[in-house]
């Protein structure tokens, strides 16, 4: 399994991807789901993936030789004018990769289907994030509901759904995307460290991209610290008044 | 859907179950899921259900009159000598019932699968938590684990992994299961109050039964309650060192 988040808050953009593959559960590997597709001063283009690895990487393959349009002219990520036109250039790219891969797996009958979510900002346009489905088409993140997730979503859901608003401070929202893969993590072992996760902050400062490992401390700290308080947390809620 | 949770600790046994049904997205009706199968003193079997409606309503009406065995001698819960064998007739029953309502549904393609959890005590035996699966099989709840799901359990299951243990105080137990329930309300729109519960107090004094209505006070703080005390917990993790 794959579990990705991206947060798009008033502070800033930020996207989190684990790295675990898997075909069965006896065949567990480590693959990057997080990437720059650009990273210049004017066009910033990061993706994460969930779903076939094949797919994905056919996609990425793809995106690399150029998508060709109705005309047959290719696009290239370089050249789309918005993060809008990324994000069709992408469900385009998608569609492609699905068809190619599922040609191969038509007799096995398995899914050759892959989401993705894409973050950025090109040249002055605001950051965005968008959840690309394995059909091709896409939503825009809002900030009614500040994040969008893909793959094994639902563990880490709630503490999104407590803890993350569109005015939440960037390391705060950091925190909460980590506590929701800490979440994910221990209730389901297909999800595990490593960590990748790239930080775009709204001010124009450079992105920050950072991995944290199996034994990262601070992760370590974090899901130490967590359990305390969750502990402190249900001792101080009232109790029940009927038994 | 329907999430229910089964917590057998050292303190006791609680049983809890939301009451919402559908057919599709605009079918909504509130239905008992968790129901004494019989309530003496020597003698507490309570079960809730997760899956088809129609397939669990057979299977109580079956439960009433009584459930074959091999030689056609009928078996009531009310002779069975323990939750053993309790479990086993419950399991037989889900397979009668299934195959007797799948018959109906054999040209629509819609399942008519039922797990359960079953929780209770028989004469002088243990408090004891069973997970039927809809193919009648079942298992039986560890210390190691205290705790069963059936139904949408994944929004629910990183609160009880982190704050239930089996030495958490029966009162603490109750307030985990409700918070279980708050986070799967808030991220499902298809779970919600009312939220029967049954709690089985080891010590021998009376199983106490209540049902938190949409408005119920208690609930409602609850929720409350721990939203601020998430924000608070969010906010003492240590900042990200890489920001």
């Amino acid at each position: 399994m794959t579990y990705c988040v991206g947060m798009l808050i008033e502070a800033g953009l930020i996207m989190m991807a684990d790295t675990r593959t898997n075909a069965g559960v006896d065949n567990i590997s480590s693959f990057k789901k997080l990437h720059f597709l650009i990273n210049e001063p004017d066009r910033l283009v990061v993706m994460a993936s969930a779903g076939s690895l094949s797919a994905t990487q056919t996609m990425l393959a793809l995106l690399q030789e150029g998508i060709p349009d109705k005309h047959g002219t290719k696009r290239m990520i370089a050249d789309m004018p918005n993060m809008f036109r990324t994000a069709e250039l992408i469900g385009d790219a998608v569609v492609i990769a699905r068809e190619s891969v599922e040609e191969h797996l038509k007799t096995s009958g398995i899914n050759g289907g892959v989401s993705m979510l894409l973050g950025g900002r090109i040249g002055n346009g605001p950051l965005s994030l968008y959840l690309i489905y394995s059909e091709g088409n896409f939503i825009q993140c809002q900030a009614d509901s500040p994040f969008m997730q893909i793959g094994e979503h639902k563990y880490g859901k709630p503490i999104l759904d407590r803890a993350l608003h569109f005015d939440t401070p960037l390391d705060e929202a950091v925190k909460v995307g980590l506590l929701s893969y800490d979440a994910t993590i221990r209730s389901n072992v297909s999800v595990d460290r490593p960590i990748d996760l790239i930080v775009m902050p709204a001010d124009g400062r450079p992105a920050i991209q950072k991995r944290l490992d199996e034994d990262d401390p601070y992760f370590n700290e974090l899901s130490a610290t967590w359990g305390r308080l969750l502990i402190d947390a249900r001792d101080k809620v009232p109790d029940p008044p009927f038994l």
